[in-house]
C-alpha cells in the first residue's frame, strides 16, 4: 500500500490545519494509504526528507490540531522553480523513496502554481503513480477559479466582530473621532469589506478602486460636518490610479513634517491630518491576529476545510 | 420613592456595561428605587440633564447589554474639579430634580475621585440623601485598594489569546523572525504580563522595571543565537530609568535614519534594528481592539462586572 504526503506553503490562516487533520481523519476511516506523512516546512522541508508521522494521529490530537491557528508542519517561502531541475527531480526521488502516491500541499495561487509544476513534469516524463493535490488557503480569499477559500471565513468574522467592537468604543464621547482599521489584502478588498458587514462603516478603501484623495477628503468631511466622527476601514493594498501604494507614496506628499508610518493606515491618516480635514485620526492594524485568531473560528470555515482534506 | 442614576466615565473596556446591567437588574428584583436613571455621558451629560430611562429594561436587552463592549451610555473625559464649585451645585440641582439618591459611578481612578469629591462637598455642605458609589473598573488593572478590576481579565483574555496565536503564527517559517506585540498599561504592567499566560514568550518589557537597553539587546541575542527567533511582548508604558518613555526618547536616538513610529513596541524594533542584532522585526500592537473584544469577554470578568452593579 502506497502512501501520502501532506504539507503547507505560503502564509498562515486560522484553519490550515483543519485541512490536514482532514486528510489524517479520511484515511483512518477510509485506509487507502499506509502512511500519511507530515512534510516539515512545505517543499523546503520536503527535499531534505523531514518528515511527520500522521497516520496514527489520535482523535484528540485531531480535535486540537482543527482548533490550532497557523501552520502545525511549518510553512515556507521557498519556490520550486520550473527552470530549476534538479528540484524536480530530487523531489521524485524523495516521493520514491518514501513510495509517496500522492502529495496534498495546502496554499495560494504560489502553492497551486507548484502543484502544477510537478504535475506537468510527471506528464512531461511520463512518470506514473505520483500525483499531485492542491488544497485552496487563503485569508485574502483572492485564489482564482474556486468560488471563496477556507481561511477567508475566519478572518472575516475577526475583522467584522473588532470593527463592530471598536466601533462601540470610538463612539463613547463626544469629542470628534476619526478612527481607520486597516486590514490585510494586498490586492483584494474582501478582507477590509469583511467590515462592511456590521453596518457601521462610514468609508472604504480597496485596492479594486483607485484611491482619489480630493474625492476621499470631500467624503470624509461630509461626516465629519453631520456627526463629528467617521469610521474608516482601509486595505493594505490601498493604490492611486498610478499604481503607487498609498503605504509608498504619502511620504513624497506630505510636506507638514508629520511623520510618515508604516501601513495604509497610518499613511491614510497622514493624509487627512494634512489636509487639515480632521484633528485627531487613530489607526488599528489588525496586522497577523487577523489570519491567526482561531479562537474566533468561523464553524463553517473550519468544517469546510476539514472537509476539503476528507 | 426616590431614584437611581447609573453612569459611566473614561476609557471603555469590553464588560462595563455589565454593571449598568446589574444595576438595572437588582433594582427590577428588589425595586429600592423608582427609576433608574442612565446618565449620558458620564459627568458631562449629566450635567446638561441627558438621561436615558433604564427601569424596565427588558431580559433579552439586559442580556445583549451584557455582551456589549465600550460604553452604551457614553463616556466622558471631564474631570469635576474640586475648585470649581459651579459644576457640584449645578449636579445637586440636577439630583434634586429627578430625585436622584444614589449616583453609581463606573470609572478608573480619575472617576472614583470624582465620586470622593462628590461625598465630601455633600458632607461639607450636610446635604443629606445624596449618595455616590464609585464602580471600579480599568483594563490595565491599576486601581488602588481592590484586588482587582473588571474589565482586566477579558482584556487579559484576548492578549493571552492574541500572543499564543500570533506565536503559532511566527513560528512557522525557518528564517529568523522578532516578533514584538505591543499592550496597553501606561503605568501598570498587568496586560503585558498576560502575555506571558501563554508560556512562550520570551522577552517582556515592563513600565515597573526599567528599560537597559545593553541588557535587553544581550538577552535578545541569547535567543537569536540559541533559536534565530524571539516573541517580546512589550507594555506601552515602557521607560527608561528616567522615566523617559521608550516611545518618546527613541527619535533622539536613533542615528541611522530608520523613521521612528508611533508606540514602545515601533521604538523597540529600532532599537533592534539600529543594533544590528536582528534582521527582521514585526510588530503588532494591538491597540483598541484589547479593551473591546468582546467576542472573547471572560465569563468570569462579565459575571463580576454585573455581580458589582447587584
Amino acid at each position: 500500500m502506497a502512501n501520502a504526503l501532506v504539507a503547507q506553503s505560503g502564509g498562515p490562516s486560522s484553519v490550515i490545519n483543519a485541512t490536514i487533520a482532514g486528510v489524517v481523519k479520511a484515511n483512518q476511516l477510509n485506509p487507502v494509504y499506509g502512511k500519511v506523512y507530515g512534510g516539515l516546512h512545505g517543499i523546503e522541508g520536503i527535499l531534505q526528507e523531514m518528515f511527520y508521522d500522521l497516520t496514527d494521529m489520535s482523535e484528540e490530537e485531531n480535535l486540537i490540531l482543527r482548533q490550532t491557528p497557523a501552520a502545525a508542519l511549518g510553512s515556507c517561502r521557498y519556490k520550486l522553480l520550473r527552470e530549476n531541475e534538479a528540484d524536480f527531480k530530487r523531489l521524485f526521488e524523495v516521493m520514491e523513496k518514501y513510495d509517496i502516491e500522492v502529495m496534498f500541499y495546502t496554499g495560494g495561487n504560489d502553492s497551486m502554481d507548484t502543484v502544477a509544476a510537478l504535475s506537468e513534469y510527471a506528464a512531461k516524463h511520463n512518470i506514473e503513480g505520483r500525483r499531485f493535490v492542491g488544497c485552496p488557503k487563503t485569508v485574502d480569499n483572492d485564489l482564482m477559479v474556486i468560488d471563496h477559500s477556507p481561511g477567508y471565513a475566519s478572518a472575516a468574522k475577526f475583522i467584522a466582530n473588532t470593527a463592530y467592537q471598536t466601533w462601540q468604543d470610538y463612539n463613547v464621547y463626544t469629542r470628534q473621532e476619526v478612527f481607520i482599521l486597516e486590514t490585510m489584502g494586498r490586492d483584494a478588498g474582501w478582507l477590509a469589506a469583511a467590515g462592511a458587514l456590521t453596518g457601521v462603516v462610514d468609508l472604504m478603501v480597496f485596492p479594486e478602486v483607485p484611491f482619489d484623495k480630493e474625492v476621499f477628503l470631500a467624503e470624509l468631511k461630509k461626516h465629519i460636518d453631520e456627526k463629528n466622527k467617521c469610521y474608516i476601514v482601509i486595505s493594505e493594498g490601498a493604490r492611486y490610479e498610478d499604481g503607487t501604494y498609498l503605504s509608498a507614496a504619502e511620504s513624497k506628499h506630505d510636506t507638514f513634517g508629520h511623520a510618515i508610518l508604516g501601513g495604509s493606515g497610518e499613511a491614510l491618516k497622514s493624509i487627512i491630518m494634512n489636509s487639515g480635514t480632521a484633528e485627531r485620526v487613530k489607526v488599528q492594524d489588525l496586522s497577523t491576529a487577523q489570519r491567526s485568531h482561531a479562537s474566533e473560528q468561523s464553524l463553517v470555515d473550519v468544517s469546510e476545510s476539514f472537509k476539503l482534506g476528507m
